[in-house]
């Protein structure tokens, strides 16, 4: 994790465990587009997305309008 | 609740109390999606609302246009 | 009203107006979408407006693209 | 004008002529629309115009792409 | 220039070398449309382009996406 | 790099080994539109790309979504 990041939000902390659980999730984006992989880490600019074929995507936070993470 | 997040807002407490009241909602979006369900909790940055099918999303603020909710 | 507002801003002391002389508005968001109805309440985040079924809509400011308060 | 608005822009100082010209302008906005007319006033949210049928729009300043003003 | 804007950063100071150079350019907005021209001069919230009319348009910083000069 | 511009962030830190590497890169943009090439220097506003012929593009950091670099 990285310094003037508010860790104490749900929100992060939430983040912060799916990341732990190596959940599957989708990234939903402002362009409409759906992000899927496993979130590997994030940081208080961007969240990164590994996808299946376990190339990285660095996503900006300011692009995501939400994120739903399955068991 | 959390840390850094100005609870005295009407609107922060209007969402507080509908999560209360475990009231029905709809979330739009800024890309033009609607999201339905029952909102879990907000901080800072997100609000979590469950669908019928119990899967959560965690939506960013960002994203919000407006919120309605039914009795 | 509310803390951290700045009530002095001319564009809220005018919202305050229309609310007080509960005059219809239209709100264009940025989605393209066209709210209409009578304002009710306003705070540094959001604005409640309340459509003719009396149901009320929470819009957050970040999604507002202009108001036009009609005499 | 008002409080906490840094008048010392020049982008400020150039609206602040166009609105004491009373000239023509268009306001593009990032829903693509375009508004014209005169411009009433402005302030740290928003911009008021008045259209020729002397109809005002508060347009909230996050809306706009740009501004053409007209001699 | 103006006070209260970081003449520091690479993108402005790049930005000024490209006025003072009148270099052709081409602004791609957010909302997809082009503006071709030249720079005339940038502040903390707007930069000033001139067309081939010698139409001033007055471009808000934030509906800029990105921007090429050409030598 | 400049000042005001947190480079202890994971990411600007990974943004700053492509750019020393010369990966490769996609930047996908909130317009849909994607830039192709080299990443030159990134500062607090902007990220500097150039293209297969050379061309630069000055990129505003907050019309980005995401980022892929190629090994």
């Amino acid at each position: 994790m990285t310094s003037g990041f508010d860790t104490n939000l749900p929100s992060v902390r939430q983040v912060q465990s799916i990341i732990k659980a190596q959940k599957r999730v989708e990234l939903k984006l402002l362009t409409g587009e759906v992000l899927s992989g496993i979130l590997r880490w994030q940081d208080q600019n961007c969240i990164a997305i590994i996808d299946d074929s376990n190339q990285q995507t660095l996503v900006w936070r300011q692009s995501i309008a939400y994120l739903k993470a399955f068991d």
